[in-house]
């Protein structure tokens, strides 16, 4: 597949690609695109065109909207039909695609980005076996880091909808309560110990029905795309408060994702197999047949106010222990419901090696070791000023597929 | 005030009442009305005739729609403003609402209820002493029941949105994973600790801005208006998941709520003070002056398949310890965003006295005691054809306002 259009071998955006966002510019309200290379296709005009007339009525508004939840809840046989033509036309010749009097590529740097769905549930998993011995050890207890039904349940928790915001806006450090080592009362101020969270998050493409359960074998036809997901963290608010009920404040004040969202289609050849599941053995509704892991790199780096960028961690989403398909069975085998455009986090995905662990918590070992910067500064945890940038790609058979990136400056608090 | 319609003096849609719903009927798309006595009045009919006209324009369309957001989106002074109206009309002996041929009233027994607000996120609070105290005296250590963190933070975690259901819908049992007693390996199955619990919740009237906080001062400001809610629980699931990220299956496959918004303002005369907090005092950002409880009676009803109904529990709205101001002020601290439709609920509310306990596995003290029904049987937790049913309401100086129902059948696993 060879697309006329100029992209160099090494970009997320390749022609296998095709990742869907939401994007608006000068005079163009927001509405629906499809990335390639540096551009970005606007799926309105070429609406208009008549390009998918076999698949959507003309006057069928799905593209110019906030979200692409309603383009989403056609089905996959719309949303890949699309991507299909899109694929189709820019890799032939004579494409409309090519006249620019048409405006239907814009370069994306003229673009703004924004959330590509409305997010009915966010729920975050748990599911990197390295980065719950690794919390496990630091927190409890390191000679029984796992707790009893880490290796039975792929565990989860819901987490907050509303503060999710795309690539690109910044946040403020949190304030909140905390209680300080050896302090008899808490005190408030600023959160000391803010953190990100390297995950990757899935994008529901398909409503499940209150009541009924999602199979391992079905969860993929419940599931858009990705995209690339910072769990941002307060660790020292979520110490006090996160017995017995779990992360609150420590987690809520934000989670920045990725704003182009890669079909899952677009990385069915990045899959891998995944761990060995025998010791125990999951429960029959856990198991799974075939790949069903990905390999996609991962990387996290600090960029500091005077412009230079370190990275700071390097690792791979197939160390996750429970996959996807399992993230989702778990979620639905109780009857609850799915909706289109919610978020299943996969959890921090940390790496075996300590190069590769997926938060400040892990690579600073709570604090107690310094992470150098190419400018000669350190960090224990991210400082007022700092940009946290993820990135994530995965490369086989000449075929590159990219998230982009996840970028988020810090802001001191008010 | 008095209205020229028949409404019982003990009924909970009384005059001074007049809460928010969603209904539909044969011919009538989902649409906004206010209740009185056993009428539900048409807002959008009562718009069409321009009663609003100096409120609204015309052609604005917030009720015939299927959720109260973009009413609510509007402010307080639109709603309590449409409200008064319907008040004073209810009220004039010559009204317009008193013209049959115009049907603008509806018998409520001809409608169907609908959740009235698309809910973006959950939040479940944590609040009564009591309720916190009895479950750490069963699941912890009776001599240190309350965890360090509870008496200064109103504990709270994220609840699922999408399985938020109205009165009237019935849940099938959730299925899950448990860990037997004694057990060496996880089981799959029914749940056999199926619970209710006993909560009022907020509904968000207000979008507060990611990244700013909103005081106790200011939080009613951002309430809308309260519905009972019932916190649908699974015992045995919920053990076996939620150390160390809460709950999560136990919880997540529906929740409650009755379908009238009751308005903030139609309970203010309801209000008394609360806990004395002394013993620790909260942080300044938890305090807060005057009143912000509210005397309202609660009681939870078991309905068997053979009609019979017991009420099982009495309780107090009252017996919070912290406020819902201070909850939506803890909420937003670190910056969290609210918006209109988010649910707050308070936790479950025990009274000290057993009789008042929210839910069966306090009042059944963990399956340890049976509670007796009027048709001769007894329950530990929830059966396979019970009907839980909450009700709450306040009655003060003759003006008696309340919640009507919450109404929830269960139906066996699938």
């Amino acid at each position: 597949m060879k697309t006329w259009l100029n992209v160099p071998a090494d970009h997320d955006f390749s022609i296998y690609n095709l990742p869907f966002g939401i994007y608006s510019m000068e005079g163009v309200a927001p509405r629906a695109g499809i990335a390639i290379g540096d551009y970005v296709v606007d799926l309105q005009r070429c609406q208009n065109m008549g390009m998918f007339s076999d698949l959507l009525a003309p006057t069928m508004n799905v593209f110019k909207r906030k979200t692409l939840n309603r383009f989403i809840r056609k089905g996959k046989e719309i949303t890949s039909g699309v991507r299909k033509i899109i694929q189709d036309e820019l890799c032939k010749e004579d494409s409309f695609l090519r006249d620019e009097t048409l405006s239907l590529l814009t370069p994306r740097d003229q673009v703004k980005m924004h959330l590509p769905v409305r997010v009915g549930d966010y729920t975050d998993f748990y599911s990197s076996r390295e980065h719950a011995t690794n919390v496990g050890a630091m927190f409890r207890d390191p000679d029984n880091a796992l707790l009893p039904n880490w290796l039975h349940i792929p565990v989860g928790y819901h987490g907050r909808a509303s503060s999710i915001i795309p690539s690109g806006k910044s946040i403020r450090r949190p304030q909140g309560q905390t209680m300080p080592k050896d302090a008899e009362q808490p005190v408030f101020g600023p959160s000391k110990r803010l953190d990100f969270e390297l995950e990757v998050a899935c994008v529901i493409g398909k409503n499940s029905k209150l009541g009924t359960s999602v199979s391992t074998e079905d969860a993929e036809d419940y599931i858009f795309g990705l995209v690339l997901f910072n769990d941002w963290s307060a660790r020292d608010i979520q110490k006090w408060e996160y017995v017995p009920l779990g992360p609150f404040l420590g987690k809520n004040f934000a989670s920045s994702i990725s704003p182009w969202i890669v079909p899952l289609e677009a990385l069915e050849h990045l899959k891998v197999g995944g761990y060995d599941q025998k010791d125990p053995e999951p429960l029959p509704y856990l198991k799974y047949e075939g790949d069903k892991n990905y390999d996609i790199e991962l990387e996290v780096a600090i960029k500091t106010e005077d412009g230079s960028e370190t990275t700071i961690s390097r690792s791979n989403y197939k160390h996750l222990y429970w996959t996807m398909v399992q993230q989702l069975a778990h979620h639905t085998v109780n009857g609850c419901n799915l909706r289109v455009g919610d978020m299943l986090a996969s959890g921090t995905i940390s790496a075996p090696d300590e190069s590769g662990y997926g938060s400040m918590l892990e690579l600073s070992w709570a604090g107690s070791k310094e992470i150098p910067l190419s400018n000669g500064e350190t960090r224990k945890f991210i400082e007022d000023g700092d940009t946290v940038i993820m990135r994530g790609f995965g490369n086989k058979d000449g075929k590159r597929v990219g998230f982009g990136e996840v970028r988020t400056k810090v802001l001191p608090s008010k």
